[in-house]
């Protein structure tokens, strides 16, 4: 289910964040991001994590957003599907007014939130204006179709080489490949477009972010650079001949590499001023 | 200085092969490359070492040009650039039908080539009909602009992640990024288009080979890909602005992922039949 089927300028935006580093750069690029929000926003930041990881360095993220500007912080720590009905994160979600998703990786995430009333209610509370921010894997889950995992092996795509699931569908004008292996990651989204090239493929550089506005038009933040690949204009592929690892052959794709302060309008497919 | 301005059909392919591992796989490619040869064909070997590295794996290459179905095979390791006036070297280059530059880094190439008798005459036996492979590092030489190096840091290209020098010149159409480390080749081939796209750029798997021919199209040959990236229709980029290590910003490249049998014609930018 896609939260927004027409435009709607009263939605917020919907932020894909690639790792974001416990340092300056980690914390430039989330105050830009916060900087679209109203000051000193009030913040929930969910993170899905295992039993095991409680004092790994992924705490850091919360001294850099109150560093980058959040005003009120709730942070809560998914540990099991149960966790996901706790009132107090419910009642954190109806007052936050920017929402940030961390994980290690996309399906940690998908398998606790899908289909649980907290991840409606992150659909609801974007529609209604609440800025959405994925970082690292989170940035995956926002998504329709979500890159779930894929093999690392290069640029080239191969047969089998990205996995989607479904995500939380906050868009679907977009497939994200968050780079936890960034220079992987334009054969896993190739792989991934070699499916259906509906969608858009972006892959995130650490430190750097995707703010796709109520407009849908999408602005970089951050020090590192956003790979765009566009397959509107995709020729046949011979993905559906191949044995599994077989290389893909896919042509005609359009690719853009975007830095801060590039704006892309995801509707129209071009850069915008 | 270009071997050819004008097509000739009399020319020899040009062979930009990536890493060609000892194996079944790297026996397949060479075997493949070897097929477009007369039978048996008599190959020269010129591989760029340094001096401890007699025992090193490269010897391997000659058992796979045996094995893949070359007769006559001479190899020569060139240490330094006296070593490119032996006239034993020169008798051998003119009696080759297929000639094999292998390196470690193609910089190594191109110091140890570069202006002498033995680069020239190179030259000249391709325009006389002789097939020129270039394997691994080897293969980034061929172009008349040399992907030298270039900071390994994945699809972003950044400024001044791609350093080029003058290589052999048998092709202008194409800069080759040979892929030593393949994930990374985007970002440096992008940096390249960047500060001049008059080329295409071309990303090469280990065990593949892009075969160009008279004609100008090239043939993907071997078990992995070949990536295209055309910049024909690139917006401008802010490359002029930037500190060293700043991405950029380049939109509007075209880029194809080729496996093999698939043909792409240089001139027209375009696959064929």
């Amino acid at each position: 289910m896609v939260a927004r089927l027409q435009p709607d300028h009263s939605r917020g935006a919907v932020v894909a964040a690639g790792d974001v580093p416990i340092d300056p750069r980690g914390l430039q690029c989330l105050a830009a991001v916060l900087g679209i929000a109203p000051v000193h926003p009030r913040v929930l930041l969910l993170q899905a994590r295992t039993l095991d990881e409680d004092a790994a360095g992924e705490d850091g993220l919360d001294g850099l957003l109150h560093e980058g500007g959040a005003g009120e912080l709730a942070r809560y720590a998914l540990r099991g599907r149960s966790d996901t009905g706790e009132p107090r994160i419910l009642d954190a979600l109806e007052r936050a007014q920017v929402v940030v998703l961390a994980s290690d990786q996309p399906l940690r995430l998908s398998t606790l939130l899908g289909g649980t009333g907290l991840a409606r209610a992150i659909r609801r509370r974007n529609a209604e204006g609440a800025i959405v921010v994925g970082c690292g894997a989170g940035a995956a889950i926002l998504c329709e179709h979500m890159l779930a995992q894929g093999a690392s092996d290069g640029p080239t795509p191969r047969s089998g080489g990205a996995q989607l699931a479904p995500g939380l569908g906050l868009t679907n004008r977009v497939v994200i490949d968050q780079g936890g292996h960034a220079s992987d990651r334009i054969g896993r989204l190739l792989a991934a477009l070699a499916l259906n090239p509906f969608a858009l493929g972006l892959g995130i550089d650490a430190a750097t972010a995707a703010v796709i506005g109520a407009d849908n038009v999408l602005e970089v933040m951050g020090s590192g650079g956003v790979t765009v690949i566009d397959p509107a204009e995709m020729a046949d592929s011979n993905v559906l001949d191949l044995a599994p690892g077989a290389p893909i052959r896919i042509t005609n794709l359009r690719l853009h590499a975007l830095v801060a302060g590039t704006r892309y309008d995801l509707d129209f497919r071009r850069t915008v001023a």
